[in-house]
């Protein structure tokens, strides 16, 4: 019995395993186009991926030059693997990256090369046998203290890079100048290829399809402000549909994708943090001066996340049961749609106040309106009496009015820092009394794009003194100090 | 008068010159201070900075002893330098970290010098002008596949350093190949010098004080739990209080402290995955086994951050008026302050079933009895009339309820999610016929202390078979393999 049995086990095997075996270029074959297809995906979602990746090929390959082209081969010797060390460890994707890195590795090279020279020669005061154990016990104090030090907040933000870099050449400086005697020959050599890879990847990022991390930062703030109009737009539409149409079922609600889009705002914190980081070490570009009102970004960017977490506490009431305590909803409806109605224009102006950089006071309107509904709902509130009201069904509708009203105070908040940040990076302004008082719903309803920065085309009609052209584009008077033409010329 | 005016200013610039020397001891003295007093708040904060700092010294000079130490020395040569640099870039605050590095570095290091020394036979068969172009090529190809391998998740989370690390070895040795003869000697001694580094590093990252991230997830996960709990109590004596004692102004709630620690559950989501991603790399520690379930923790802490969302809109409520809407107020306090008195009790045992790493099925009652409470809740709202009611007074503390509703549904998931964990991670488990009801009340009464992994003294009572002692621990029946002698092992 047990002999066939295992027979059968084993005859079982043979095919299970041919099966298998047949079956394996078909199933590897699926996994690999499904990985290619992963990575098109990738490519297709940012092509600046691409081009980023292409770019650092490049910077690769030129520095490579440094050993294959023999004068120059001569000039820097084997130091030479540290140009292409650099552009390795260097390269990031954003040119604020890129930058912050290279200038944090070359200073960070020269002074902490220049105090390991020092220890040098204050270790060899200390005789044959005092050298190592004095240079030792600097390496242990320097390491330690620095290491310490990537534990501050500021220090972590911005040279966490510099300070191992630091650590790292004094080691190397000090350790090896106890056997390496041309040291200030290496240290030069060292210095100046670091200089060269640091240079060529700061070139490249810079002038090859350069990436900016403030612009992405710009935009991601202006997007995350329309993904809140997004959802409360799909919200009014969505949670008060019933009074014309009660048949519809409450399950086809599920999964609509527009009413997803807030969900990244929540956790935005950490990329929004670390663009503004990497958007300070950038020079002027585009739209954006030297001084770009950065953190500005940032408290907008809190604001957001505030609103979004409103938005996800009334996301749990999208799918309640509204059928019951009519009354009370036809009493709420009107003033709730209108709220979230205002609201949503206004963040949509906002968001392509922001885009284009101008004038963001046409959400002004829209915010007090959505104010005085606010009001209204009050006083509806305050003077209803209801009689037969089944509490119970009321409760989430009054809880829906209820996060409504916070949402517009959210909102509210966001403008005021919106029309700050318009003043301190100086956006321009178009003069109301030319335009047309429907600006806004122009705004709200089509899909502004931002102009873009290479795109040289774009003509920044700007006319003084005479009122001939009908927009016209000047600084706002609050503005401290205008820079008119930087910014026209900065864009080209 | 100008020339007057002017000796005036002059007069003035030299006081406030000396003015301004005068008070810079003092100041650059206050400022000194503050820094000293800002680094030992961060020291005092987290201790294992301070010892994380001396490990990397200690790390760092015993690697500089490769130089120092003639015998050495003369093995590794100045490859030695490759020793130093792998100290300083992949010894990181955590094990994990540590480790991850450690091994990225290495086989990156492996498989890019094996490819780089391929890459140069290859390159030899096009003569000595086709040789650079080959070379250059391939350098070209294999570093913008490789950085763009980089924005695949996958990849950027586990092995983003090693990919870096395979840019930078194949560039480095194809490229030298091109000058250095001796090859592959020189790939061997930085082979054995990185090998030597690392193995540093990993040695004194795990015997020396080790930061495990699986616990420092562990305990983050656990304590962002509790913090919702404080919120909780927090809120429900606060917002209600006003029942007894209307007098009580409503500024004085403002910035309580133990209301605000909420807000950092609220961004927590990176340190989690970060801390997650490392923790896969650790060798079994502690109470953790090698394949501790890292991924349900995340899941627990989306959850947590689910109900911090609800928790921060209810805050916004916490300084509202209850003073008017008194009948509805008292049909809705005593249920809400039970639902959240539950749900904070329930959170407290959770809190310190994870810490523990014991049975959190002592939750359940809790949950069973705010869900009561919930359709308690209903049918008072249900059977209610209200005939003077001030419906505006009404909406807020409507609000209130309905959101401490949303509430109890997540705790109730956070409460699945970590019974879920209590199985995959096979938690120990007192019987209940031995302990006393009323130890979810002790339980969230005080606070407990997790049982520290270094320390040897506490003892793991394991009794099999006799009952004599009170409590008994065991498996839990539905773990699939019980491995209850290890993590007894383990902890000592």
């Amino acid at each position: 019995m047990e002999v066939e049995s295992a027979s059968q086990v084993k005859a079982g095997i043979f095919p299970r395993g041919w099966d298998y075996l047949k079956a394996l270029p078909k199933k590897s074959m699926s996994k690999i186009i499904n990985f290619a297809k992963s990575i098109k995906k990738i490519g297709q979602d940012d092509p600046r991926r691409v081009t980023h990746s292409l770019k650092v090929g490049i910077a690769l390959t030129l520095v490579s030059l440094l050993y294959y082209w023999r004068p120059l081969y001569d000039g820097f010797g084997v130091a030479g693997v540290w140009a292409v060390l650099t552009v390795v460890v260097v390269f990031e994707f954003t040119v604020g990256a890129t930058l912050s890195k290279s200038l944090n590795r070359t200073f960070a090279t020269l002074l902490a090369g220049t105090l390991g020279v020092g220890a040098q020669h204050l270790a060899t005061l200390f005789g044959q046998k005092g050298e190592p154990i004095i240079l030792g016990f600097l390496v242990f104090i320097l390491a330690s203290g620095s290491t310490f030090s990537r534990f501050l907040p500021r220090i972590k933000a911005r040279y966490d890079y510099g300070v191992v870099i630091f650590i790292l050449t004094f080691s190397l400086v000090s350790v090896s100048a106890y056997r390496v005697e041309k040291i200030l020959e290496l240290a030069h050599q060292r210095l100046s290829t670091i200089l060269v890879g640091g240079a060529t990847c700061i070139v490249i990022s810079v002038f090859v399809c350069p990436v900016w991390a403030g612009q992405d930062l710009h935009n991601l703030v202006a997007s995350n402000v329309e993904k809140l109009a997004n959802y409360l737009e799909g919200f009014e539409g969505d949670y008060f549909q019933f009074s014309e149409d009660e048949q519809i079922p409450l399950a086809s609600k599920d999964g609509k994708s527009f009413l997803q889009g807030y969900k990244s705002v929540l956790n935005s914190k950490g990329s929004e943090e670390s663009l503004a980081n990497f958007a300070r070490w950038e020079p002027g570009h585009g739209r954006f001066l030297l001084r770009h009102p950065w953190k500005q970004y940032l408290r907008i960017g809190a604001l957001v996340r505030e609103c979004a977490y409103q938005i996800e506490a009334l996301n749990g009431y999208i799918n309640s049961d509204v059928q019951s305590a009519l009354e009370f909803k036809r009493k709420v409806q009107e003033p709730c749609t209108k709220m979230s109605s205002e609201c949503c224009k206004a963040l949509r102006v906002l968001s392509s106040a922001i885009k284009t950089m101008t004038d963001p006071s046409a959400a002004n309107p829209h915010i007090e309106r959505s104010k005085t509904t606010v009001n209204d709902l009050n006083n509806a509130l305050r003077a209803a009496s209801l009689k037969d009201a089944n509490l119970l069904a009321m409760v989430p509708i009054a809880t829906v009015a209820s996060i409504l009203i916070e949402t517009t105070k959210c909102v509210e908040k966001i403008s005021e820092a919106v029309n700050e940040l318009s003043h301190l990076a100086h956006f321009k302004y178009v003069e109301k009394s030319n335009v047309s008082s429907e600006k806004p719903h122009l705004l709200h309803r089509g899909s502004i794009k931002p102009v873009l920065d290479n795109d040289c085309t774009h003509v920044a009609i700007t006319v003084h003194e005479t009122n001939t052209v009908s927009a016209e584009t000047k600084e706002i008077p609050q503005a401290p100090k205008p820079q008119p033409t930087d910014e026209t010329v900065n864009i080209c």
